[in-house]
């Protein structure tokens, strides 16, 4: 990545939209693969940072989750980006197994035809 | 990225939600960081198929934009994959500039403290 700046930013600062999500960018941070796009609420991302572990919370569930906690497949925590407008992260993982629940390495596995 | 799979597939197929969005995650195909998020609709995916450059709605403006009309810092479409789901995009780029407002390389610059 190189040239990111650290900030002090407290989670607070981030923008949650009208649901009190944000979108999470789950990359690999050795290959840079994009493995999913989760999303979070304000105590996904202090889980996340305090566990080092990525949580998410899942729309369909309507429930906080740790991602692994079913599939033993966690996602521990490199660092965590957030974007000029605040309202997005990029969280860069070390990938215990495959992201995807179908089993693939990422979930965009597919191209666009 | 390896091992994703060609799969004939119409954006009709996307799942948009219900402000007729998708998020699409736009990354460096060199360098594979990633630059921005962008929200797209139906006719951005449309016109980003066709025109080989990026487009996005944006939500500020609520209208549909080719990015790099205003800057001149285009995003040349290399490849674009969807995700099991179906309800988000990663889209390869070379990115002509900077491609962030701020001038940054990417839109990711901070650190989360």
């Amino acid at each position: 990545m190189g040239n990111e700046k650290t900030e002090e930013k407290t989670v607070i600062g981030l923008k949650f939209d009208s649901q009190g999500l944000i979108p999470a960018i789950i990359q690999d941070d050795e290959t840079g693969d994009v493995l999913t796009l989760f999303w979070m609420n304000d105590e996904a991302v202090r889980k996340t940072n305090e566990t080092g572990r990525v949580w998410r919370y899942s729309r369909q569930h309507a429930q906080l989750m740790q991602k692994g906690d079913t599939s033993g497949h966690y996602l521990n925590v490199r660092r965590v980006l957030y974007d000029c407008d605040e309202d997005a992260l990029v969280v860069r993982v070390q990938a215990v197994g495959p992201a995807c629940h179908t089993g693939e390495r990422t979930c965009f596995y597919r191209e666009l035809g």
